[in-house]
Formats: C-alpha cells, structure tokens, sequence
C-alpha cells in the first residue's frame, strides 16, 4: 500500500491496483481568502503549492470526498477532473451538491464498501469540532459531518483515514473495532473563532498511541490552510518530548509513504 | 401518555397500552457508597427514598436498561424484579451482563423496534462524558455506552428521553431528525474527578430550546446521586433567569407529567 501526502487533507492512496484521490483542494497558492470566523483569516489558502502535477492526481481511478468543505473539495477539483470521474461521497447530500457541479458518476458511500481484490472501505463517523460548537446552531451546520475511512484487505495493513474530526467517543471505537495498522490523522489543530479547535492536533497522537500502541501514526491536513495552527515543526518536538517520535510520521507534502 | 419521573433516571412511560419501566434503581436511601473518583463521593447512594412502592414499578409491562451503570441498574432492582421480566438492552454485551443475573427474557434493541398499536422506539446514540474522559483509556472503559430512546407513534406525541449523554452531535441531530415534543434529558450535572460532566446540565436546557423552541423539556436525574451537582431550585433559577421557565419541566420525584 502506498499513501501520499499531497497537501492538506488531500492524500492519494495506492491500494488493490487502485489509486484513490481523497478530498482534493487543487487550487494555486493563495487562491482564495481565508476562512472567515476562524483563526488567521487574513492568509489566503492554499498557503502552500501543490506538490505534484495536478494531471497525476486526476487520472486516480477514483474520487472520495470526506465532505465538501472548500479545502477538501475545491473550485480548482471541480474544474479540472473529468465530469464522468466515478466520485463517491459521504450522504446524498453531498452527493446532490457534488452532480449539481456536473459531475455524473457520484455514488453515496454505504457503511461497508466493497472493491476489487477484497477490499473494503468502512464509512465512519468523526465530529468536526468541539461539543461546544455543536451546541451552535449557526456552527453546527456550517460544520456539519465529515466521515472517516477505514481500508481493510486481506494481506494489506489497515488504514484509517480520520478525516476532519476531533476526539470523540466514536474515533476510539473505530480505533478498537478495527485496529487499524496506519491511522492518518487530520493534525493541523484547526481553530474556528470562540469555538476551539475543529480537527485533531498534537496531544491527539499521543492518546492515540495510548489506545492502539502499536499503531503508525500519519500526520495529515498541516501548514496549508489558514486556520490550521499546528506546524510540522511543533509537532515533531512534541513526539520527541513524548518519545513516540517513531510511531508518527509527519510527511511532507509530496511524500510517499509505503505500509 | 403519561410519563412518571420515579427517581433518578428511573422513569414509568404509560403509551400504547403499555408500561415501560426505563432505568430501574430500586434501592433504599443510603443503600451503597458513591461513586468512586467522582464529585461527593464521601456520600451514600441513592441520596433519596424510592416515592412510589416497588410493587408499583416491578409491575411494568417492559423493562428498558439505557446501561448497567448501577444508578440505572441497581443490585435492588435485580432482586425484585421477577426473573422472566421482559428486558430491552443496548446492546449484546449489556444484555450478556443482564442474562448472567439470572434473567431469561431479555433482548437487545435495534434500531428500530416496534411494539404494539404502531409504538416504535428508536435507539439512539450518545456520549457518556467529555471528549477528554474519551481520551482516558480508563475512563472510556468506565463511562462507556449508553442509549437514548425515540418514541413514535402515530398521534401521540414524540418522546425522546436523552439518557446519559453529554452534549454531542448525535444529539443535535437526533433533535433534527425526530423533532420530539417532549425530551428528557438528564440534566443532573454529574460529574467525574478531572474529566467534568458526563451527563448534562442546566445550560443544555436552553441551548435545546435554541435547537427547538417548540419542545418541552422534562429535567431528570437530578438530586438523587452523589455526583449530581445541580439541584431543581438551581435549575429553576437558570430557567427563569433565561426565560423558559415554560419550557423546562424539573418534576419532584413521583411527579406523573401527561403529554
């Protein structure tokens, strides 16, 4: 299995002689404004350029959209991948927004998903920010559902992709339902204004690795947009502090990790 | 239907000609310690007497355990209800631990269950503590699950009694989802030692109303376990200081509430 970092969230993973985009964001450097109501919403996003040609990212053989926030799902993906790329998505309702982008292939994830060679993708669920936030009407739905995937295969290691979620009781059940192998973990510490952090950040690893010890841990979604306050730098000084700075891997963007 | 908050958690729903006996804590005032590693813990449980007789209780048609936590689930009500006593559990696990005590009877709740004269109850998630207790391996074994329930059925009103929740996603959209007219929440503020509640309280009260204006809210759990620590007469003075005194209903122990 191969995973590559691309930018954010947006990983290829190269499993069962398929190649699987997760959550795009395409665009050029500093192509749109900052996320209002969050932190640092003076920066432009991406804060960073895409590391590969876009033409490698888009022959993947298939899409999937954890949700359709703009920094997994942007204008730059809609445009540039072709109308009939078979796209999967987390409801219908995702579903209906991503075909009202012309897309004509979309397919709405079930619980279990079942693939070439045996293998399977399990939709999970997250919480895309603080109880607090969700107690916001206006924060709750800008927020919304984000899911989570889990890869199982006979004779491959289990991976995880988190997908934007904080800690909540349902990340510590999938991580004891499936003892993943891998878990990618969306990192960037995302802060929204007055609500706290939207995503996952440093100490998570940590506790991560007190639930599923042998676990490799992916650090993802870092230093590319404005609200993500965590660096790569800060967070491998956190794993030295901790001694765990050999079960977490904080790719750059571009890399390739093999499992 | 008529609703009966007894003690504690432990509620009587009369709907479709039956009785549902929800969360039995039978026990005599004084009965076992408080609860270790939690606020007050140097006081005895349950703090209260039982207000109606036992026989009462027992009589229930169907018994529904949210969880085995002992405030639901006591030694008591293990001994005085007859033994074939038909039991709903959360889950297999919980209904294995019930099964072990000698009962014969006892099934485990789907999603969705019918009953008699079109009643379905609707299991429904929760989270029994804050995110940081979920990250406590320990306390994410101690806290574990526990149930809500969504009562529907055609022209009666829709319960949703809450069950040990904090507040979490799965229950705002629970809220979205089944737009009750009556929810019970427990809303007794219990806390545990360096995790904080698990279970709700008063602001929770106002932000449901926030969720849903038209619902009436039934406050249980309240004044009755060690860690408990918000009172009616404090919960009152938030509902009034907030304007829905109307809203909020805090029956006194044996109070029948008809919807």
């Amino acid at each position: 299995m191969k995973v590559t970092q691309v930018r954010n969230a947006t990983l290829l993973v190269e499993i069962a002689d398929t190649t699987f985009l997760i959550d795009p964001m395409l665009a050029e450097k500093e192509s749109w404004d900052g996320f209002a109501e969050t932190a640092r919403s003076h920066l432009r996003n991406p804060m960073t350029e895409l590391p590969l040609p876009i033409d490698e990212l888009i022959k993947a053989d298939i899409v999937i959209v954890t949700h359709t926030h703009m920094d997994h799902w942007d204008d730059a993906a809609q445009k540039q991948l072709p109308p009939n790329k078979l796209i999967f998505a987390q409801s219908e309702e995702d579903a209906d927004v991503i075909r009202s982008q012309g897309f004509t292939n979309v397919r709405v994830l079930q619980d279990e998903n079942n693939f070439i060679n045996g293998l399977t993708i399990h939709k999970v669920d997250g919480q895309h920010g603080s109880n607090e936030a969700y107690a916001n009407p206006e924060k709750a739905e800008g927020l919304g559902d984000a899911c989570g995937l889990v890869f199982t295969m006979h004779d491959e290691k289990t991976l995880y992709i988190a997908g934007d979620t904080v800690w909540v009781k349902p990340y510590v059940y999938t991580l004891k339902k499936y003892k993943p192998d891998v878990v990618v973990i969306n990192a960037g510490d995302a802060h929204i204004d007055g609500y706290g952090p939207i995503i996952m950040g440093a100490e998570d690893t940590l506790r991560t690795l007190q639930v599923l010890p042998d676990t490799t841990i992916v650090a993802s979604h870092l230093e590319a947009i404005n609200h993500c306050l965590l660096t790569r730098k800060e967070l491998r000084r956190f794993t030295l502090e901790h001694g765990i700075e050999n079960k977490v891997l904080i790719p750059e963007d571009g890399e390739v990790l093999k499992f």
